[in-house]
C-alpha cells in the first residue's frame, strides 16, 4: 500500500494509465475501452490483483472490467460514474485540477463550528456549484467547517448517500471528482473546511458488483443494512487496503480536511488491529509526509471511548465522536416527544450529565437498549465529541422529516441553538436551521430498480414502528419528496427567519470570541439543573473570565439566583 | 452479582431452598416440585429475573420451571439433570461435600505438566470414579495437572463434551457434581490440580431450552455451531452474568484450579469490556477473597496477545493458551501431512519459530486463512503457551481418528514427545499417548433426536473435505466408536507400549528436575534449524546452566556439531 497515490482502480501515469483491480476468484480479466470495444487482457499477480499498463486510455475514457469474458463491470475503485451506477467507470486524472489552496491551513479541531449539508437540497441546483454559490454567505454565517453528506456515486440523482455504492466514485449530477477538487478548493479560499461523510459500514444495495469481484462482505456478522463487510474473515487484507486507500485520496487528492465516518458501530472487526487504527496510522504517515491536518470523526453509537482513545492506549485513535445522546438529551429537555430511543432520556438532568460527562450512558441501564451501556469518557477532552440540536438523521429518520422549527418554539429553537453552541463540545448546524427553515428533510431515494423501490417504501415503513407515528410516510422514491425537501433561500430575508439567522449569526461570534466558549476544557464546566423551574446554568471559565448561561426550558419567566460560584 | 455463592438457578439455604430464572418474556413462572406436581408461583423482579423462596425443595429433588402454565422446563442454571437433557432438574447441596483439601495449593502456573482427558474414554468405568482409580499412575507418571473435556451435561453418555446444554450440571454418567466434588479432592490429595474445560461460544443443539427463557442468543453474529452467545446485545447482562458466574462456581464449589475455555475466537462481544476481561476481574476478586490461586486459559485461534495481556493493558487478561501452531509445526516437520490447515505449516523453520515466537504467524499472510495473521507475542512469558503434539481436536478430528501411535514411527513419537517436553512453554499431554495407545479416539455422540444424529453424521462428513481424507467416516452415534475409542490400559506393561511409558517418564522427571527446563524465560532460548539434515538444536539457560536438547527429524543418523553458544 502507498501513501502517494492510490494503487488500485484506474490511475493515470505517464503515457497512460495503470489499470489493478481485485478478482480472486476469476480465471481471466481484461480491461474494456469502451470506445471501441477493445478489451485489453490484464495480468494476474499474487493475491487475486490483476494489472495492466496501457497507453490507450486517457482522462475521460469510459472502461469496464470484462471478468471470465462475460462479465462487463463497472470499476469497485471508479472515480467517476457518468452514466450511473450500472454504466461503465469512467479514467480521471485527479492531478489535472489546479490547486490554489496552499495558503489553506486545516484549522485546530477545538475550533471547528461545523455545518452539515446535503449537496442535492442544499442549493437550487442540487450540486457542488450551488454549494459554492453559498459559501460567502455560510463565511457571514460564521461557520468555519461544511460537513457533506455522503458523495459516493448513488442509483439516480435522489438520494442522503448512505445507498452509495462507489466508495471512490463522486456522484456525477453533484459535479463528478473534479467538480468536488473545485469546491473544497473555493472553501480553503474562503478559510472553510471541508468534512466529507464517508461510508466504510456498508454498501449500497443497487449496482452492488462488489460480490462478482472479490469477497468484500463475510457472513460472521450481520448488519442491519445487509451483508457485512469483510474486515477480518478470509480474504479481509485487500478489503482492508481498499478502505485505508480511500480515505487517503480525500485528504491527498481532494484536499479534504476530515472524514466523518458513518455508524462505525456497525463496522465488526476483530482482527488484531481495528480497521480504524489502521486508517489512523496511515493518515498519520499521510500527514507525517505532507505537512497537513486532517481529522478522523465517527458516528457511533457505543459510548466506549475504545473509538476515541489514542493509538497509544490501545484505542483506535479517532480524533472527535458524535454524541446522539446530547441531542437526545436536549430534545427532550425542549419537550419533544419520548418514543423510540428518546425513552431512555428524561430531560434536564440528563442534558446536565450530557454538558459533563458527554456521555448520558456511561454504565447504567438502558431501558431502550435492554443492557447496561457505556463507559465513562472523562478523560477524553471536548473537541472528541460533536453536539447538535438536528442533523439528517434525527430529521429525516421522523415520518414527516420535521425540522426541529415545526416542532418547537420559535424560542424553543433559539434556546436549543444556544445550549449546543455553548457546549464544551464541537457544535454543529443542520443546514437551514440557522432561518428555522421550515421545509422538512424527508428521506427520499432514486433507486432504478423498481422491486428495491418497493422493499425501500416498505422498509421505511417498518422504520417507523418505533416512532408509534400516525399516518402515511412520504414515498422516498417520489420526486417531490426530495424536491419539498430542498432549503427556500428566499426565506432568509423574512420574518421571522431573518430574526433567528441573526440569533444564530451572533451566537456564533460569541462562541467565536467569548474565551470561555472557545476553550473546550471540561474541568472547566459546572451545571446546576432545576427540574422543577425546568432552569439549567451552565457555567465555563478560561482564566479570569467567567461565563454563565442561563436556559429556561419552561413556559413561563423564571428567577434563576447566581451563584457565586468560582473556579 | 455475588462472588461468594450462586445467585442464579436453585441453591440451598437455610431451612429450604432459594430459586432464581431469568425469564423476561414470561408472563407467569411457577416452580414445579416434581415428587408431587405442586407448582409455586415465583415472585417477578427486576430484569426479568423470577424469585421464590420455599421449604419444600431440599437437596436431590427433582423440580422444573413452568413458563406461562405450560412449558415445563429445566433450569438453565441446573446443577444436576439425573434424568438427562429433556428431564426435571435436581436440587444440589454444593456444600455436603466434605472437603479435606485444606493443605492443597495450586501450584504455580509454569510448573503446570497438563494431561488432557475424556472422562468417558479415560477408564474403563467411563466416569470420574474410574479417574480417580488412577490417580496413582498419573503422580506416578508426574504430570501434576488433569485437565478435564467438558464435563456439563449432554444427551446420552456418549459425547466430547462440546453439545453440553447445562453449563452448572455435571454430566450425571460421570458422577454428577458430588462425583467431581469427590474427583478434584481425591486430585487434590495426591497434588494434582484439576483444569475444567469449559465451553461459553455455544450450547449444543439437542436439549437447548435456553431460547425459551430469555434472550441467549443473539443474531449479530453467526458461529460455526449454531446460535451465538448473546455477550453483547440487547439484554445481555444477564447472559454475562450468566457466564461469569459459572466461572466462579467451578472455582468456588468444585474447588477447580484453572478453566480451560473452549474457542474463545468464537466469544463474540464487542462490549467496551469483553466477557473474558470481565470473568477475569470477578476471578481476581475471588482470589483475593478466598487466598486460592485459580487460573484462566484459553483455547484461541487469533494469535492475538490481547487476549493473554493483562487488564491493566487493556488486555483480555488471560493466563495462558492454547498455540495449535506449535502443534502444527511439529507435526508437519515430524513428517505428517499437510492437508487442512497444515497447508500453512513447511516444517522445520516454524517448528524453530515456534520455540522463539510462540506463535508461528505473527504478521506474515497465511495461505489457508487466506490474509495476514497474527501479532508478535515477544513480550508474553513461556507459561501463557501451552504445547502438544496432539490433542483430542488433533486427533479426533480426522476421519479416523488415529493418534500419533498410529500415523508416526516409535521413535518419532518419542521425538515429538521430546520436543513437547523441552519446550519452554506449559507442556500437555493427550490421555494414553505416554503408552502410545493405538486405539482411535473417534467422534462420539449418543444424541436421542434421530434427526440430529443424522445431522451429525452429514456434517462429520463434511468437515472431511479440507483433510481430502478417503473412505468412510465411523459413525458418530454407534456406541462402538465410543468404547473402541477407550484407552486400553491392559498395554501399559506390554511390549513397545511400557518402552514409551518408561521414555515420557524420564522426560517428565527432567523437564521437573533440570532447572534450565523448568524455567520458562523465553530469553534464554535459541534454536537452530537444519533443513537438509532435518535436524533442530535447542538451547535452553539457566544461570549457569546450558541445555542442549539434539533433534533428528530425519531418518537416519545426522552429525551435529555443538556450537560453543552461550547465554
Amino acid at each position: 500500500m502507498e501513501i502517494e497515490k492510490r494503487t488500485i482502480g484506474v490511475n493515470v501515469s505517464k503515457g497512460g494509465v495503470k489499470a489493478v483491480v481485485w478478482a480472486p476468484n476469476a480465471k481471466n480479466v481484461s480491461l474494456r475501452i469502451c470506445n471501441g470495444r477493445i478489451d485489453l487482457p490484464m495480468e494476474q499477480k499474487d493475491l487475486g490483483y490483476w494489472h495492466l499498463q496501457t497507453d490507450q486510455l486517457k482522462d475521460g475514457d469510459l472502461y469496464r472490467f470484462v471478468l471470465d469474458g462475460e462479465k462487463f463491470l463497472p470499476d469497485p475503485a471508479s472515480l467517476s460514474q457518468p452514466e450511473d451506477v450500472h454504466g461503465p467507470s469512467q479514467v480521471v486524472d485527479l492531478k489535472t485540477f489546479q490547486w490554489t489552496d496552499e495558503g489553506w491551513d486545516n484549522p485546530a479541531l477545538e475550533s471547528y463550528l461545523l455545518y452539515e449539508l446535503h449537496a442535492g437540497t442544499f442549493s437550487p441546483e442540487s450540486n457542488f456549484a450551488g454549494i459554492e454559490a453559498k459559501l460567502d454567505y455560510l463565511k457571514e454565517l460564521g461557520i468555519n467547517a461544511i460537513e457533506i453528506m455522503p458523495v459516493a456515486q448513488f442509483p439516480g440523482g435522489r438520494n442522503w448517500g448512505y445507498d452509495g455504492v462507489f466508495p471512490y466514485a463522486v456522484q456525477h449530477s453533484y459535479g463528478g471528482p473534479k467538480g468536488l477538487q473545485q469546491l473544497v478548493n473555493a472553501c480553503h479560499k474562503k478559510s472553510i473546511a471541508v468534512v466529507l461523510d464517508v461510508v466504510y459500514n456498508h454498501l449500497g444495495p443497487e449496482g452492488n458488483y462488489f460480490g462478482e469481484f472479490g469477497h468484500y462482505f463475510t457472513k460472521k456478522y450481520n448488519t442491519p443494512w445487509g451483508n457485512a463487510i469483510n474486515f477480518d474473515d478470509a480474504w479481509c487484507d485487500a478489503v482492508r487496503q481498499y478502505y485505508i486507500e480511500n480515505a487517503l485520496m480525500w485528504f491527498r487528492d481532494f484536499h479534504i480536511d476530515a472524514l466523518r465516518m458513518d455508524a462505525v458501530h456497525a463496522i465488526n472487526d476483530f482482527s488484531p488491529k481495528h480497521i480504524l487504527a489502521e486508517i489512523k496510522e496511515h493518515v498519520d504517515a499521510l500527514m507525517k509526509q505532507t505537512g497537513k491536518k486532517h481529522y478522523l470523526i465517527v458516528e457511533c453509537d457505543l459510548n466506549d471511548t475504545r473509538y476515541i482513545n489514542g493509538l497509544d492506549k490501545q484505542g483506535y485513535g479517532m480524533d472527535s465522536q458524535w454524541v446522539d445522546e446530547f441531542h437526545h438529551a436536549l430534545r427532550v429537555t425542549a419537550g419533544g416527544d419520548r418514543t423510540g430511543y428518546y425513552e431512555d432520556f428524561n430531560g434536564l438532568k440528563d442534558l446536565a450529565k450530557a454538558y459533563c460527562d458527554a456521555y448520558v450512558y456511561d454504565g447504567q441501564y438502558s431501558a431502550h437498549r435492554h443492557k447496561n451501556f457505556g463507559v465513562p469518557a472523562k478523560n477524553n477532552p471536548g473537541k472528541q465529541f460533536v453536539v447538535f440540536s438536528q442533523n439528517h438523521d434525527q430529521v429525516g429518520n421522523r415520518m414527516l422529516g420535521e425540522r426541529n422549527s415545526q416542532l418547537f418554539s420559535f424560542e424553543m429553537q433559539k434556546l436549543m441553538a444556544a445550549a449546543v453552541l455553548t457546549a464544551p463540545f464541537l457544535p454543529m448546524l443542520f443546514m437551514g436551521e440557522e432561518w428555522a427553515e421550515p421545509n422538512p428533510f424527508l428521506y427520499f431515494v432514486s433507486h432504478t430498480d423498481a422491486e428495491l423501490a418497493e422493499a425501500v417504501r416498505k422498509g421505511r415503513k417498518a422504520e417507523f414502528a418505533a416512532f408509534h407515528a400516525q399516518g402515511e410516510a412520504p414515498d422516498p422514491v417520489d420526486e417531490q419528496t426530495f424536491e419539498g425537501s430542498k432549503l427556500q433561500w428566499d426565506l432568509l430575508d423574512k420574518y421571522p427567519h431573518a430574526m433567528m439567522l441573526a440569533y444564530y449569526k451572533t451566537l456564533i461570534n460569541l462562541r467565536k470570541t467569548v474565551p470561555a466558549l472557545k476553550n473546550l476544557n471540561r474541568q472547566h464546566v459546572q451545571v446546576e439543573a432545576n427540574e422543577e423551574n425546568k432552569t439549567l446554568v451552565l457555567h465555563r471559565w478560561y482564566q479570569g473570565e467567567h461565563l454563565v448561561v442561563l436556559m429556561n426550558f419552561s413556559d413561563q419567566q423564571q428567577v434563576i439566583a447566581l451563584p457565586s460560584t468560582e473556579k
